[in-house]
């Protein structure tokens, strides 16, 4: 119910009380990051931390790290990362920014060219960071090196004034009434602003006293382990979210009844209704396997992480497309998740009070930041299809794409189900969404050398590769849970709990989908009824665990900050006890009765000012 | 930007506004309802005008009419209309508020005897409203004679105060920032509040002065024009909404570029890319589509009231069924679609002056008024379930389910596309998709005889039962859109533009539930795969024409209310303007520099007062 003003002003003041905390309470830098996490408010830390500290550690050589680390630690400054431009999102390489070397002053000049060169959505820009890393252009004696990442001081450390040449100020309302208007995304310009030489982060290029540009021998793929770790906590936060949105429908669903009294008794509580768990039970399993597989990317990404230290790329392109595709797939079904938790909770789901409509605003972004959700799609089809084409050549495809080894027997093999039952092991779920992709990859592929030219023929079945990417990450999420149920779990009901999730995951995923699998040829119509037939029995299994299993997820209702998804049920007092805290509620009479309703109803309106 | 005091307050000065002008310009009623529709945000007068009015027109007597209806006309009065309760929405036999009749006093007491029977969301009550139609349990002596409608004075007509035994307020925020924080939802509880005996709708039930309660014989069935009324206006405003999205995205996407510069040339435009065109064009035919079936319900309504004076009421169950299922499908994919729109708008949809996120809150609670949408589906296969199991009786089904007449032939026919522009022709398109309703409905049919009985099964079956429904209902629209292209459009180029759109909306479909049409048997997965190669092409088709399709809605800039659809395309410049009108743009250094951001500067936060 604040005005933007008091929402922001009011943000700033919880991140100053967690940064007085963290001091206070010598906190680690795990430690931090947790309180800061309970901010729950997107706020201009969220950069300074997770982007700019980030960048510099991995972009700027040691002395640069030295010089600023420590200030940036200690929060004497603050900064954001300016990257993107009012007309330069996905397309990094066509930033319009330039940052031209002067060498009479051994310095850079950063300027915007043109109106479509502001930067812009930068979080923590518009109104409080004191210094940016901003991506420009690199000009040295006329010649144009590309893409490259400068630190520019925007506002005095004095007055907080921005620096002469500096024109910056926030971008506007958001999504929501919450959500990320309690963020100053900005918008910048520069006018000819001048920084040092040292100021460009020269970690992987430099360019020396004499404007002289040069690439340093450190490979260009260690950024990768950067964009594998920012993916990996995308994917791990899809699953909060999701679970958050899991938690309050669910409990909910069974807090409300409607329907199907019989003599006087109570009416149905709303999950018991088929219609009801087949929409909710598949993203509870959802929020369960996207944090499984999360884990696993956890694991991925030290894995990475020592591969580029022992100079060992070869697995990068896998990993690449594995957590391009990831990120895509769980964010975009999480979105969309959050939503239907919404319409799961019926009317009283539209009422902020629910939790669920700022938490679909401040989730929703998560599809076009860090790489648009479709463009990611088309990065995975680019390997998937790089690895058709070298089927043949004996060069083995290696983790999530191993499967593709075995393409022959993908190619033909027969789904083996004959009874509902058998559509529980995992072993066929597994070959029928392996020969899926399999099959999807393939036909593509084939469908490409109808074209003139690669190029030509990837622009003109682009939906299709991108279905086929979806299919292929789908798979991937399915095996790591299967990889999951292989694991010790604690305690046989616990893992029977998960079997069964497992199986709603992947049976209403194959219902959703069973164009993909039934066209292919990889089930037959009669086996897709089947599947159908057991996904019905498998609801009935979640349905007496289904508070537990959201239980689990250990959210406080403070945190939930749901009046529907109360731990205790006691929904209806409180909906009713919140309403009355509505600002229009001060008044019995409303603000505005006398000039706009009394006029008319005394029939006095055409003389009445208005 | 505005807090909801003041949100609320603009509102009423709007609605007052137009009052004045429909007063001073003396409209008819058909005129005023369209200023009013340009008020463009929820508010009171929307359920006086479109409830409170018709409801007292449809159920209450001469009498009743004659002494209420020229006060509300004049707006002397103002209604809204109170029928959920915090417990109950779609079940409204299940309302809990009690109308008791006191023989004595000749007096009904209306009493809210829960929690849950508090009024809980109807439009108008919160803060304005004079009156209000009360949905309760009509007791007399006693005995329950169910829910019945009453009229209720809430405030006082001379200091606009609650009356005795009456608790009104404000039910808080919802979704979004504006969207329906305009209007006051309200919530209402009666403590014994006496009302004269007629201010019951006594136009098809009476109570008498003894208190004998009785049923008129005006037969129930009339009230089914109004819901038919009110379904029509629902699909034309999804098609509406649709439309303007569907504008703002196509426009931004001619205006947007991004990648496949050649030789530093301009980039592509997004349009231009088949995964933008695939996402966007189907949704530009669907709010043509849902314009014609529309346009035609428009006509049924003509049609059934003709009917229902006629005393003919053979035709309402499949009318029923027919407005029950597009409404349910048309909102449901219009709130999807907006959605869609934004996120094809890339980051700038995420930007209140996109319009986007406003259009998506205030757009959202259709799928749940009227009539829940997955409940509608339910009744909507209920229907379907008894036409078919009355197939071999010789009771030929009429209207839109006239199909199933056909359909021993549907069972078993085969889709005769060889080719893929064998997919251009609207018969073979028409009965794919009869094809596939009809062996939908029947496999359901067949399914329920597995079960004890008809009520076990049908709870069981509830998921397929509303695939089965679905399927029916896109294709009426099919159909509908294939009547419209029957008929004489003026211009051969319009005709043409039109064809292309029905084969997009209807091939897009058929992609979208390929699973439904191969599984089934009605396509093979042949001819799955060349539908979706004719759909490719219709796309390059659509590109040319795509902006004159979306400016045939002729929506005015101000109304469309969206940057991004700016009609001049000068789209940048303006996102740029906008953004500095924010209230955090008025000072240079944001309210809260001194308080929460200089002391973590200057290392003074520990001794900071927070």
């Amino acid at each position: 119910m604040l005005s933007r003003k008091d929402l922001f002003k009011d943000t700033l003041r919880k991140a100053a009380h967690a940064w007085k905390r963290i001091i206070e309470l010598r906190l680690s830098e795990e430690e931090a990051s947790k309180l800061r996490f309970f901010i729950d408010q997107p706020v201009f830390t969220d950069l300074h931390w997770g982007m700019f500290i980030p960048a510099i550690k991995g972009q700027g050589n040691e002395e640069q790290q030295q010089k600023w680390l420590p200030m940036a630690y200690k929060m004497q400054i603050i900064g954001c990362y300016a990257q993107t431009e009012l007309g330069h999102g996905s397309n990094v390489q066509g930033l319009e920014t330039t940052a031209t070397f002067d060498p009479e002053t051994d310095e850079f000049v950063i300027h915007s060219p043109t109106l479509t060169s502001s930067k812009w959505w930068p979080g923590g820009l518009g109104k409080v960071s004191t210094h940016a890393l901003v991506y420009a252009r690199l000009i040295t004696d006329g010649q144009d090196h590309g893409v490259h990442g400068f630190i520019v001081q925007l506002r005095s450390l004095d007055d907080h004034l921005p620096l002469p040449g500096i024109t910056v100020g926030d971008i506007g309302m958001k999504f929501g009434s919450g959500a990320y208007n309690s963020m100053d995304n900005g918008v910048l310009r520069f006018d000819h602003v001048r920084i040092p030489r040292d100021q460009m982060l020269m970690g992987v290029s430099q360019v020396t006293r004499e404007g002289k540009f040069m690439q340093s021998d450190v490979p260009r793929q260690l950024v990768y382990g950067t964009m594998v770790y920012v993916r990996q906590k995308i994917v791990a936060d899809a699953s909060s979210a999701l679970s958050r949105a899991v938690c309050i429908a669910t409990r909910y669903s069974v807090v409300r009844r409607q329907f199907g009294s019989h003599n006087g008794g109570p009416e149905t509580q709303v999950i018991d209704y088929k219609t009801q768990q087949s929409r909710l039970f598949p993203l509870l399993a959802s929020a369960y396997a996207f944090r499984f597989v999360g884990e696993w990317l956890k694991w991925l990404y030290t894995d990475v992480t020592q591969r580029l230290q022992a100079s060992d790329f070869s697995t990068l392109p896998e990993v690449h497309a594995c957590t391009a595709g990831l990120k895509s797939v769980t964010t975009s079904a999480t979105a969309d998740a959050i939503e239907e938790c919404r319409k799961l909770c019926g009317g009283h789901g539209y009422l902020s009070s629910s939790g669920l409509p700022e938490l679909f605003a401040v989730y929703v972004p998560a599809c076009t930041y860090e790489g648009d959700n479709v463009v990611l799609l088309l990065q995975v089809a680019r390997f998937l299809m790089k690895t058709v084409s070298q089927l043949g050549s004996g060069k083995k495809p290696v983790g999530t794409i191993a499967y593709m080894g075995r393409s022959e027997h993908l190619l033909q093999c027969r789904c083996e189900v004959e009874r509902a039952e058998d559509w529980l092991k995992p072993n066929v779920i597994l070959e029928a969404f392996e020969a899926r992709a399999a099959r999807m990859s393939v036909i593509c592929a084939k469908n490409l050398n109808n074209f003139p030219n690669q190029e030509e023929g990837f622009a003109q079945l682009a939906t299709d590769l991108a279905e086929a990417a979806v299919a292929h990450v789908q798979l991937i999420i399915v095996s790591k849970f299967i990889e999951k149920l292989q694991q010790d779990i604690p305690g046989k009901g616990v893992k029977r709990q998960l079997e069964i999730l497992f199986n709603v995951y992947a049976l209403s995923l194959l219902h959703k989908h069973l164009g993909d699998f039934v066209a292919s040829g990889c089930i037959t119509p009669k086996q897709g009824a089947l599947a159908n037939e057991q996904l019905r029995l498998l609801y009935s299994q979640v349905r007496p665990n289904a508070i537990a299993l959201v239980d689990a997820f250990n959210y406080t209702d403070h945190y939930l900050g749901s009046v529907l998804g109360r731990y205790d049920g006691n929904v209806y007092p409180k909906l009713y006890e919140e309403a009355w805290k509505d600002p229009l509620n001060e008044t019995v009479v409303p603000d505005g009765y006398h000039e706009y309703i009394r006029p008319i109803l005394k029939q006095h309106i055409r003389v009445a000012r208005l």
